[in-house]
């Protein structure tokens, strides 16, 4: 793969269709997976392993694993809520595992329905998992803590129990932590605080990742900023689909069409090709007709000024 | 007025009524300017000195500079394309007059149908127009560098010509530049970059103010690199309405509300309150219910846990 100066993590196949109601048929989602493959994006989360009587959306997750692992380019990550999700996430054979873990243990318990200390259990089983796998095939597994921000439910989110659960997150066997605005919460200001008192607790390579989210929609600036700070992985979601349902008014991700954008225009490489990533644009488009797709940049084009990051 | 730190000066009245078919009434247009100034909004565009058969819409600027310059707070400003507008604009009492002088001279012919030079003509003679006015009553003069990040027509406009026409703007008599992204082309490095290089030609406080659109949903992350640099007025529209009908593509001021909310929660006083600029957008949404606003924070609310930077 070409050197890449931030990597973009792209999520609308499991952010983005978990708070969709209709179901997108498995060959649509390989054939989307295909193309997002094809415009570059260096890791897709594909899918959750939660039971498929809860979210039937996702019920495919084990053969989006399988078929994406074998495109050349992403790495395939998942969402587990609870050891039984990672062991599934083993056995498909997933490159990255996400458990997550909410700082308002209000939206935990709606989430997952599970307290802290119930979480952090999981996190240790899910490590010890992880550790009786040969080297060469322990998938990375990283603890997101969402509502980091702020929660609808809770309000303030103190930053204090942030870096609390980051360290125990760490000293549960997370490979890493990454810090989630569930709730549209964040400000760029915050972002770069935060993100500071994170790595002054855990060490700077244990948090790089950051999930915004555009429901009021500072999601390109709070990136900028995460960016700015030295932050090198941002998920996004194309077309922007996707939100939380379990958290009230947070709808939304950031919409990764526009921040391919924002990025290269800058000068920052994200080893995605624009053409071919609007080509899985009209994929996802024409899979699911009555679901609307956001991002400014693929109504305007990019500017006739234009000129990818040097690769 | 409280102090702040960052001026956003409302241009929906101009910019955003302009590139709309349908004539707010000037009854309803009074009601609307005395919302946004009752919510703080420190500086109002509220309309254009041009040729009433040109742009209908604007034909009442003069009614609309005495109802506002009465209000309490706002600062008064016009567009005028020439030293007519600039005439009127005396007359009318507005406190601040800005000549656009597109880098791009294709788009200039477009949109004023003069050249630079004919521009930089007119700016003298607004200049020497004003040198006749008792001091206190003299409007501050603006020279707004159009296209200043890229053109739709020319494509690259370079930053060594954006530079010049700065230089040829205060040597005319202007009191000030402002750089203006026409065509939302700019990127956070750019506005950085360009903003510095200005400021090295003309002197820190020569150029303290933005304008950006959001064509490619870049305006929040450009406005964050403008604070982030020092610029201390950004431009933005209520709903977002507005553009440029002479620049094609380019649609899309920035949104007030969004604006509104990144600056302050990141503890940037602006001076405007959220609820009453909530009621000045219904005001508008009332009197135009076929032109669609934008804007996210409207519609989601602001977090709980928001407070306003402390004032």
């Amino acid at each position: 793969m070409a050197e890449i100066d931030i990597e973009i993590s792209e999520v609308a196949p499991r952010d983005g269709l978990q708070s969709i109601a209709p179901i997108m048929p498995t060959a649509a989602k390989k054939t989307w997976l295909s193309a997002l493959a094809a415009a570059g994006i260096p890791e897709i989360e594909v899918g959750s392993f939660v039971p498929a009587r809860l979210l039937p959306q996702l019920a495919d997750t084990a053969e989006l694993v399988a078929h994406t692992r074998v495109l050349a380019g992403p790495k395939v990550a998942v969402l587990v809520p609870n050891l039984r999700g990672a062991e599934n996430a083993v056995k498909a054979g997933a490159d990255k595992i996400t458990l997550p873990l909410s700082v308002s243990e209000t939206h935990s318990l709606r989430n997952v329905n599970r307290t802290h200390a119930q979480m952090l259990e999981e996190a240790r089983r899910i490590a010890e998992l992880i550790g009786t796998l040969p080297p060469t095939r322990r998938p990375k597994f990283e603890g997101s803590l969402s509502t980091a921000f702020g929660c609808t439910l809770e309000g303030e989110v103190p930053e204090s129990r942030v870096v609390e659960l980051a360290e125990a997150l760490m000293a549960a066997g997370c490979d890493e932590v990454g810090l989630s605005d569930t709730t549209g919460y964040a400000n760029p200001v915050q972002v770069k605080r935060l993100t500071r008192k994170v790595w002054a607790a855990v060490g700077r390579e244990r948090l790089t990742g950051i999930h915004l989210h555009n429901t009021r929609g500072q999601g390109l600036a709070n990136a900028l900023a995460a960016v700015d700070v030295g932050l090198t992985t941002v998920d996004a979601s194309m077309g922007g689909i996707g939100g939380c349902p379990t958290a009230p008014g947070a709808s939304g991700n950031i919409v990764t069409e526009d921040l391919v954008f924002l990025l290269e225009a800058m000068g920052l490489r994200t080893g995605i090709d624009f053409e071919a990533l609007l080509a899985a644009r009209r994929v996802l488009a024409e899979a699911l007709p009555e679901v609307p797709l956001y991002g400014f940049t693929p109504d305007a084009g990019l500017p006739k000024t234009f000129a990818p990051a040097n690769a």
